[in-house]
């Protein structure tokens, strides 16, 4: 497995674009973006859990019931969500795919994300089509990348070539979220490709295995969005033999599949709003799966723990209390924390209780950009890895100045 | 029910006193409390959720096995929690209010609050009883609260009189919490006393039974601290009938109770770390009170909502955000929204989607220092009302820095 260059229009058959349609007013955002394929694919979807569900998701849902698509249309700045004439607009956004494309507009996957509960403007979007469709190429993933970027500061993009059946294959992808990130489907939108041949069920098996574990385990502030979608099409232009059931080419396809996925799960954590620093938890030793991820989530989600990495501070304590306040039964007198980085490793924690440890190498510890808390529970042979971000003041800056 | 003035030693029988021993550096902020009735008392306790549970905690539940207790002793800057002394030093608190009260150490409900893990220095606590006793006073009821103090700006502290059998009863109390405050028993320390006659089983079953609705239904930032602890001890000394079955008399007990509890979670939320503005969400015609109580708690709860509060923006697509990723199962576009203040009243969303409204006014509305954001689910009959605060940079700030 290679990582390469190219992210969403790496694999066989895939152009993006992005273009600055007006949805939003600052000139230099791109705010409109368009992947679309040479074939028409296999694809699969995961949303929100959210029970206020944005008209994109439900238009989606619809066009992916045949398990087939060609194209995915995403603007930023607006949400189209709890608007009366939300599946109205999203399905327009499809018919203008159409219009330009050629590509049916049943084959098309809608995404918004942005303010809720404004009305969505369509004249940006009908005045942009011309000039997005026209610059569609085969290495325009950064400009669709960048199209979907609401409070993101970096654009994510990411590609690996692997081998299948002797035959080079190509995965890539985008994503968006820093705010409004939270376990069930982190609160952001991930577009996927892949020329790999494989089945719209297998795909969605794909799919539903390796999100769990990575966009899944991403929390930035506990907010579950209205609008999040993870979509991933398959062009079958590499040449594989089909994947159509279980077997190593599936499960080599997963595996490039959740490198992709971890790696997008990390920059969006990393990015989260007013980040400084990325958060890891890594837990080892868990009784069960679900303990060793319940312990994770909790421990990255934590406003004090978020707060205290912000500010280099050592205070396990508050890393023991988000163990402690989780729903799973676990034995607290069994824990080890570590605190680890690129700077070192610090033991804080042991058997549940506080050991002595050096305050300044601790505080080198997790000065540095990425840190790493480590839960040992000594308990089992289960593991989960969570990311999130630290909490600063620019979180607070940027959310309380966000849509006004 | 008249409020009057006493707080903690408003009720017959009982005597407060706070003072600085040491523990805090601080030598202004007082850090030692001390509650003492004349009497042996009926006392019932509620205790965090949290599986790491503060060593005080363990001590408490052992000392009111048998329904009584005489004592509070409660320390602030030390939760006396993670470390492998902590029951041994909670147990030598109780000690020494023997040693100086003659009061029996079993007796003594004993309590802690600040840093988690660090070991907790005995020396101070054990100089500074002699002033501590000798200070106790039946009008020393705000000393006490300025001493369980943490990161709390105003202390908190609130009594009522009134009636039961035509004897005057009282009912009186402090409390402290500012961060750390979470649904399941808020991260916070309460103690009440009363003099109403009722047998420790009766008073069990009050406290069950109010808790519920005033201070679980707080929420300052989703961390459920490792000390919470809410405590009530009764004199008998007002003269009443004892109270020892459900009935008018006990109706009347709750009702006090829960408007003394009702007014210290207000207290508590207002005061949250960082906060500008008390955040209520009521939520009325639900389909149950679980249903209520999940949506009310987690509008309250939702990092978004909270800094939208602050910068005083009518987001109102994250309020029903934040309405769609509770785990009821209820329909949203029945959901009804208004914003509430003593500036007036704006309805922001209607039928689960958005309407028109001022955003002048709205802002107006939401400038104010209580916010109600109310919540109709026109789904049938139950409510719930949570309590909340705005997100602001000095929680950051607060939570940086708290522990260095």
């Amino acid at each position: 497995m290679k990582k390469i260059n190219g992210g969403v229009s790496a694999a066989k058959g895939f152009k993006a674009n992005g273009v600055h349609c007006g949805i939003r007013k600052n000139k230099d955002k791109l705010d409109l973006a368009l992947i679309t394929c040479d074939v028409r694919c296999a694809a699969a979807s995961v949303y929100t859990k959210n029970k206020v569900k944005g008209a994109p998701l439900t238009v989606t849902k619809q066009n992916l019931s045949d398990g087939m698509a060609q194209a995915i249309i995403c603007n930023s700045g607006n949400a189209n969500t709890c608007n009366a004439d939300g599946i109205e607009k999203a399905t327009a956004m499809c018919d203008l795919v159409q219009a330009h494309t050629k590509i049916n507009s049943g084959d098309v996957i809608v995404a918004s994300t942005g303010v809720i509960g404004e009305p969505l403007n369509m004249q940006p979007i009908r005045d942009g089509m011309k000039s997005l469709v026209d610059g569609l190429s085969y290495d325009g993933s950064s400009f669709a990348a960048q199209a979907i970027m609401t409070t993101d500061r970096v654009q994510k993009e990411i590609a690996y070539s692997f081998e299948l059946d002797g035959k080079e294959c190509r995965i890539g992808g985008i994503a968006k979220g820093s705010g409004m990130i939270n376990p069930n489907m982190a609160t952001l939108l991930c577009f996927m490709t892949t020329d790999v041949d494989i089945s719209s069920e297998m795909l969605n098996v794909a799919l539903g295995k390796v999100v769990k574990d990575t966009l899944n385990m991403v929390c930035i502030d506990g907010d579950t969005s209205t609008n999040d979608m993870l979509s991933i099409m398959s062009s079958g232009l590499a040449g594989n033999g089909k994947i159509t059931q279980k077997g190593s080419q599936f499960n080599t396809f997963c595996k490039c599949l959740q490198k992709a996925l971890t790696y997008l799960a990390k920059e969006i954590a990393k990015d989260g709003e007013g980040a400084t620093k990325l958060l890891e938890c890594k837990v080892v030793k868990a009784k069960n799966t679900k303990c060793a991820k319940s312990i994770a989530s909790s421990v990255v989600s934590s406003s004090l723990v978020k707060a205290a990495m912000f500010a280099s501070d050592a205070n396990w304590g508050r890393i023991l209390c988000a163990i402690g306040y989780t729903q799973e039964q676990f034995d607290v007198s069994k824990i080890d924390v570590d605190l680890k980085s690129a700077a070192g490793t610090v033991r804080v924690c042991e058997n549940g209780a506080g050991v002595k440890f050096d305050e300044e190498i601790a505080t080198k510890v997790l000065s540095q950009s990425e840190v790493c808390i480590l839960v040992d529970c000594n308990d089992g042979n289960s593991k989960a890895t969570a990311w999130g971000c630290d909490l600063t003041y620019d979180y607070v800056r940027i959310n309380a100045d966000y849509r006004t």
